[in-house]
């Protein structure tokens, strides 16, 4: 990672935080009409969604700029710059992203994100001065949740439904829209079914699951809008779509590796939350096929789950060799997604080829 | 209410509802390819969103024929017909009602609608097969609801964004489609909150949520989708959205009466739902400055809210006035929307007033 490519990404990133300020802003003044409480939960959002990593506005300002060689784009523009349109977009995104966050959060019952409460545990403290009883409380809190995430999806289909481009194109990127959120749902439902043991716990079943759920929403979609609005030919746009979902899959194959393993002062998790919740990733699903999986069963089961079974918990899954599956897994989904930037057939261009080869080496090295 | 008008309303009736199914049709299939879970999730969506009385669809469609004759309307069709239009933003009207059923029914943890069980309901008897744990099954199935209102409401505006119609067009549709959600969760929070004792249970604070989260959406908003569309001046739109607002507050307060006080056999809802869930309803405020009030909180207060207690509290608050006081602000909003269709300044055409003043007589009559 280059200076020059970092600073590109810092003043991007405050570009979009920038207009995401300036929405919340716009939402919390709107939000006076309807009395204090509405208006407070604007800016809990507001202060709660702030901070992130921008990872999909970079992706789709990043592969948009290299596959126009930052310019505004080899078609004509209907009105306003192009470029604006693609910020927009970027906000668009990272709005989907903060309601797919809210509703997770409400089905798992979680409180914490980026290491401080979410928006859910926000307002479950603002309301405790108020209400004496906590299950009430929670009811209210997670109210909150579900509905602030009502608005921010909705909020993200105006900005697609009223992009300034061309009827195909911006049907084009309605088109993904849809099949993403598909896609999405069908992934959370799935992670869900898992832990509910609706659903058999295959190892390729939690591998779809998590392509699903967090590579076509993260990756795939950013990397095919830019080639939608860069003009790119449909061929190249599939392809950067395959290397979204490999790229994608590889990510969250480490964040789970992360979650279990990483150092919570690092990545701002519940230390151990994913065991917790009892969730079936593909550590879970790597081990559930080792002589080790009757002792980590156990251990899973206990009706109190303390810092001292979870360590035994990771040392027993590091010891049967479901760490270095994963591990490998990942690192194969990365391959993969270098392979295909390799590949001949559909041309990716030199400029977005180092921009994606640079994501993938970040992506080998990070420890968040 | 005419034999033409009926059969006519039927015809629509139909109409719509077959390109509902056809949506749920499509979503089923192709559900197929993430599993039979999330298949099963869309059959049983399809099936318990059926045989609604589709009341916003035909409030779209009837509005906007007689604004326009019965014609396509007076504007140059860009492509297809209007007409087709006006159908397909019908569907959305109702898919956007289910999502906010749905949600409203995780939110209030109801496992009933129109008298069967909603899809929470359903979906908790279909786990039961599989799973031993009550609470688990309940997370699943409300989890279920959650995931395929985010559904429904993407759905939503999908079809506002595609509109096939002149951009400033489609744009003032997708500025009332955005102030509708914020007005209606702003009115579902505010229902929460008065429940939770977040909010104070002032009278008017409670017309204010009733009209929120009920009348924007199920009446100003189709009659102002159809001044819209059929080419209305804004004086007309402003004046039927006005007109909504009084039926739509009117059609709720009867809708809170009718829970109270109606058939259960004709409503279809929980007896008393709403008094056992501590609803702060518009009959609760008017009780609450009378004295029967103290004998009334100590009824809502018992921790076991039989038939018996609600029978009483019923009994109550027929006894204290509050139920004649609010059946009386329900026919002032009622007289209040006539009094408008009559109005000298922006004229309502003939058909259209026709129409409305029918839809007055039949909300006046109704029993369920």
């Amino acid at each position: 990672m280059t200076t020059p490519t970092c600073s590109k990404d810092a003043a991007t990133r405050a570009r979009v935080q920038h207009l995401l300020d300036d929405f919340f802003q716009r939402g919390t003044a709107r939000a006076g009409a309807y009395g204090s409480q509405f208006q407070r939960l604007w800016q809990v959002a507001g202060r709660s969604v702030s901070g992130g990593k921008m990872m999909r506005p970079l992706l789709l300002i990043n592969c948009y700029d290299s596959l126009t060689d930052g310019t505004t784009g080899p078609r004509p523009e209907p009105n306003g710059s192009r470029i604006d349109q693609v910020m927009d977009l970027a906000v668009a995104l990272e709005l989907l992203h903060y309601s797919f966050l809210l509703h997770d959060d409400v089905i798992d019952g979680d409180l914490l994100r980026r290491g401080r409460p979410n928006l859910i545990g926000s307002m479950l403290n603002d309301g405790e001065e108020s209400l004496n009883d906590t299950s009430r409380s929670m009811h209210w809190a997670q109210t909150c949740g579900i509905l602030m995430g009502d608005l921010l999806l909705s909020a993200s289909h105006q900005i697609f439904a009223r992009a300034d481009l061309p009827t195909a194109q911006r049907n084009c990127l309605l088109d993904l829209l849809d099949e993403t959120i598909t896609d999405s749902v069908a992934g959370e439902h799935s992670d869900v079914g898992l832990s509910e043991a609706v659903i058999s716990p295959e190892l390729t079943t939690i591998l779809d699951m998590t392509t699903r759920k967090t590579a076509t929403y993260s990756f795939e979609l950013p990397m095919r809008m830019a080639a939608v609005l860069a003009g790119a030919s449909d061929g190249v746009e599939r392809r950067l779509g395959e290397i979204g979902r490999h790229l994608g899959l590889g990510f969250q194959l480490q964040d789970d590796l992360l979650g279990a393993f990483g150092d919570p002062a690092c990545h701002g998790k519940d230390h151990y939350s994913d065991l917790r919740e009892g969730k079936q990733t593909a550590i879970i699903a790597a081990a559930r096929v080792t002589g080790a999986w009757p002792s980590i069963e156990g251990l899973l089961g206990t009706a109190i789950f303390s810092h001292r079974e979870a360590t035994r918990v990771s040392d027993l899954l590091v010891e049967c060799g479901a760490k270095a599956r994963v591990a490998e897994l990942a690192e194969r989904e990365l391959r993969s997604a270098a392979a295909l930037l390799e590949e001949p057939g559909e041309e990716i261009p030199p400029t977005a080829r180092t921009v994606l080869i640079d994501l993938a080496d970040q992506l080998r090295g990070r420890c968040s």
